[in-house]
């Protein structure tokens, strides 16, 4: 590890470090990933950039200590992007399984109990399940941007709400329920929300009932 | 209001109370429900079962009085459970959203915020939203109590997660869609999940791709 700058000694490097998280929170949350630099959040922050780089590398590494990720979205869901269309429902759930039922369930918790604790916080992560987990799913779908947008968000409705149903309310019988049985019940909605047809973009959603 | 029984004036009131309190919790998240009698809370807070009934009626009340209900279960969703079938997953969303989307919503929201909260809060809440609210809207469906179990907890998973995604992270475009768009939306997923073909209870869910 590099020599910290002055500042006062111990003090001095983690006051820096954490002046530059604050304001990369603060102004990820405020303006959106794409639209916030590096040069801005070291401004706001009061540092050099180059104090930027040195504690957090680049940009992508710096939003994700904002958030605390567990694991790079890029590792957990680059793949699925990469599958046909009509694959992608079941990849993601599984995807998203296999990572919950890791060694990072607890982070995970964490991260959940943040989405209900500040506006900031849910604002961050706003911006890295719909802006960039999302993304990487749908990659090359077809659909206009604001169609894609809606279709995410419908999935990421459902995958949120089987996390807390599962991981945190702990609801038999989702909460033992293996990947198969979830994927067998869940990733056709998933597939559904992803290609199926919605209104506005179709026909309705194909005949359910049986009552 | 009577008179509250003696302990040492407003002390001893505001303590019995939350004596009582204290103790439903603790015996309604462990044992649930059903398996909690007026009785037991008690004698687990060392108060006379008349005071019980003198601070909460009976213990559908108290039971609200523990989870801080904003809203009577039987109220906003008995209706539901009297219409056909195939009517109800388009009248369970509504009846949800018409409820957040009323004064009450604070006070959900600060309900949904006790979910990730403590561990005996998330069980009250589990009582709350899959023995109560899924019993009347799912009340007289045909099946056997564990597939309308199955059948429920997946409704369940996807109306939390669109009240997470609409109410908590304000995800456009579900936070500003209206009650009809949300309808047209997810009522065909929650309607599937209600009576629709699932694994294990017959075919597989129709064909949703066009990818």
């Amino acid at each position: 590890m590099r020599t910290p700058p002055q500042r006062g000694r111990r003090q001095g490097r983690t006051t820096s470090r954490e002046l530059i998280l604050g304001s990369a929170r603060k102004l990820f949350a405020e303006h959106g990933y794409a639209a916030t630099s590096l040069r801005e959040i070291a401004r706001d922050a009061g540092v050099d950039p180059a104090m930027v780089h040195h504690w957090f590398g680049g940009k992508e590494e710096l939003f994700n200590a904002c958030v605390e990720l567990p694991a790079d979205p890029a590792q957990v869901l680059g793949h699925v992007g990469e599958l046909p269309a009509e694959l992608r429902g079941e990849a993601l759930l599984r995807a998203l399984l296999t990572l919950w039922d890791s060694p990072a369930q607890p982070a995970l918790l964490a991260l959940l109990r943040n989405v209900t604790g500040s506006k900031a916080q849910a604002a961050l992560i706003r911006q890295v399940l719909f802006k960039r987990m999302l993304a990487l799913a749908m990659a090359g779908l077809p659909g206009s941007a604001a169609e894609l947008e809606r279709r995410g968000v419908l999935v990421a409705s459902q995958m949120i709400g089987l996390m807390v149903a599962r991981y945190l309310l702990r609801a038999e019988p989702l909460a033992s329920a293996g990947h198969d049985e979830l994927a067998a019940l869940i990733a056709p909605v998933l597939q559904h929300y992803l290609t199926g047809p919605l209104p506005g973009t179709g026909s309705a959603v194909p005949g359910t009932g049986h009552g």
